[in-house]
C-alpha cells in the first residue's frame, strides 16, 4: 500500500537555489523531516560530487531524480559527440549519488556558437532527440540508470525540450525499448487533453513513469520560464492528476520543482520549505 | 490555381491596434495595395458597424474574418446564456460585415465576477465550449456563417482557450457537424507534433479550414501574451506549414495578426504594414 503522504515528498533543488547552495538544502530538508531530493548537476558540482552523496546520505536522504541530461540537438556532429559525453557523465553521476532515474530535458531546436537557433527544423531537432536518447541508452542501460524523458510545455519547445506531450514521450519510449521512461511534471501536461490516457498508457509499462514532479500554474504568469507557483495558488487540479498517477500504478516520489524568480526565491528558503510540506499534505 | 500570394495577403486589425483606430487602419490597407482585412469587434464598435462596413467596402476590401466570438464557459447557466447571447451579435455584426467566418477564441476556466478562476475544471470547460458552440451553431448554421474554432497555445488553457490542439479542434467539428471548422495559427500550433497530420484530417472535410494566420515565436519569448514576432524573426518555419494548408486544399487568406507591445506597435503603423507585405512575400 501507499506510504503516508509525507513520506512521498521530496524537493527538487530549484525550488531554494537562489537562497542555498546545497549542503544547506540537504539539512533544511533534514530539519523539515522531507526524506527525498532532486539535485541539480551545477550544484552537484559547486559542491563536489563526492562530497555531495556524503552529505545526502549522512543525512538520511535518498534522491527522486537527478538533474538532469538532454540537450541532444546540434548543429553538428561534433555537437551531438558532445552532448553524448556530458550525459555520459550525467549517468556516472546519477550512480554515484544513488539516483532512480536520470531527468532528461532533451532540447530544442539546434543553436549556433553565438547562442542563437540555428534552423528551424523542429522535425529534425526530435530525431536527433530520439538517436541521442537512443545512444546513451547504450549506456546507462548496462549501467542500471533509467533515462526519463520529460515533456516539456509547448512555451518550450525552441529553446528547452521539443518533446511537448506525453504521447509523444510514450511514443519514443516504445521505440526505444527498456530503460527509458518519463517524468511527468504537472506544469508541463496539465493542459493536455490526451493527458489521463497518455498516463494510463505509461503506467501499462513496467518501469515508464519514473517521476512526478509538482508546482502550480499561477493567473496570470508573468514569465515564461521562472513564474511557476506553488501547489494551491493556480489553477491545475493536482489532486486529479495524482489521482491519475495513482490509478496508473505510480508509487514514487512527489517532487516539488519551483523556478519563482520574484516571490519563492525571495524568501526564507525555510519558510519556502515549511510551505512545500504544508501544501503538499493539504493540496496535492 | 492559387491567385499571386499578393492577392492572398490579410491584415488582422490587433496588427496596428494601438496606432490606428479602425477607419486608418482600412486607408492603410489600401494605401499599401492589401485587399484583405480582419477586424476586431471592440474596433468596429468604436467605429460604429454600419460605417465600418462602409468604409471597408468603399476602400474595396474584403473580409478573411471577424475577431472574435466565444469564451463560453461560465460559472452558472446565466452566465453561459450572457456569453451565447454576445456570441449571436457577433454573427450578426459579422454577417452584416461580409465575413467569411466568425472567429472563436472559445474561453479557459471559468471565472468569478472578480476576475478570478473559479473552477480547476477543465473537462467540464470543455464540455461547456462544446456545449456553447453546439447551441450557437443552430443560430449560425441557418444564417451561413461559418465558425471557425481557433485552437490556442497551451499556455492560454486558463485564461483564453482550452481548445489547444487541431486534434481536439478536429473532434469538436467532427462531433458537431456542418457549420463549424478550424482557424490555424501558426503561432499556437507549430510546436504540435500531430500538426500535419491534423491539417490534412481538417482539409479531408469540406470548408474545415477556414482560416490561416501567420506571425512568428520570438527566442527568447518576453510576454506570454504580447511579444508575438514578425514573420521571419522567429523560429517558425512557415512556408513549412503553409506547404501542409496548400497540401491540405486550402486557398483562403494569410492573415498577419501580430500582439507586440514592445515593438511592432510602438512603430510607424505604415512602416509595420510594408514589412507585413515585404516579409510575407519573402518569408512565408
Amino acid at each position: 500500500m501507499n506510504s503516508p503522504d509525507s513520506e512521498l515528498l521530496s524537493i527538487n533543488t530549484a525550488t531554494v537555489r537562489a537562497q542555498w547552495k546545497l549542503p544547506e538544502i540537504v539539512a533544511g530538508c533534514a530539519r523539515h523531516g522531507i526524506r527525498m531530493i532532486s539535485p541539480w548537476r551545477d550544484q552537484v558540482a559547486g559542491t563536489g560530487l563526492k562530497e555531495s552523496a556524503e552529505r545526502i546520505r549522512d543525512a538520511g536522504l535518498v534522491l527522486s531524480g537527478y538533474c538532469r541530461g538532454g540537450m541532444f540537438p546540434a548543429v553538428d556532429a561534433k555537437g551531438r559527440r558532445a552532448a553524448l559525453d556530458d550525459n555520459k557523465r550525467a549517468v556516472d553521476e546519477a550512480l554515484t549519488l544513488g539516483a532512480p532515474c536520470l531527468v532528461l530535458v532533451v532540447g530544442g531546436l539546434p543553436t549556433a556558437e553565438n547562442g542563437r537557433v540555428a534552423s528551424k527544423d523542429l522535425l529534425s531537432a526530435r530525431q536527433m532527440v530520439r538517436d541521442g536518447i537512443g545512444e546513451l541508452l547504450e549506456y546507462a542501460r548496462p549501467a542500471g540508470m533509467p533515462l526519463a524523458i520529460e515533456p516539456l510545455h509547448p512555451m518550450y519547445a525552441a529553446e528547452r525540450a521539443c518533446v511537448n506531450t506525453m504521447a509523444h514521450a510514450n511514443d519514443l519510449c516504445d521505440e526505444l525499448g527498456s530503460g527509458v521512461g518519463i517524468a511527468v511534471d504537472v506544469y508541463h501536461v496539465w493542459w493536455d487533453p490526451q493527458l489521463r490516457q497518455q498516463i494510463e498508457r505509461a503506467g501499462a509499462q513496467q518501469g515508464r513513469l519514473l517521476a512526478f514532479h509538482l508546482c502550480d500554474w499561477l493567473v496570470p504568469t508573468t514569465d515564461l520560464l521562472l513564474d511557476r507557483g506553488m501547489m494551491g495558488d493556480g489553477v491545475i487540479d493536482i489532486p486529479l492528476i495524482r489521482s491519475w498517477m495513482d490509478g496508473a500504478g505510480y508509487r514514487g516520489a512527489h517532487e516539488v520543482e519551483i523556478f519563482s524568480a520574484n516571490n519563492w526565491w525571495k524568501r526564507d528558503p525555510d519558510d519556502v520549505l515549511a510551505v512545500c510540506v504544508e501544501r503538499h499534505c493539504s493540496v496535492c
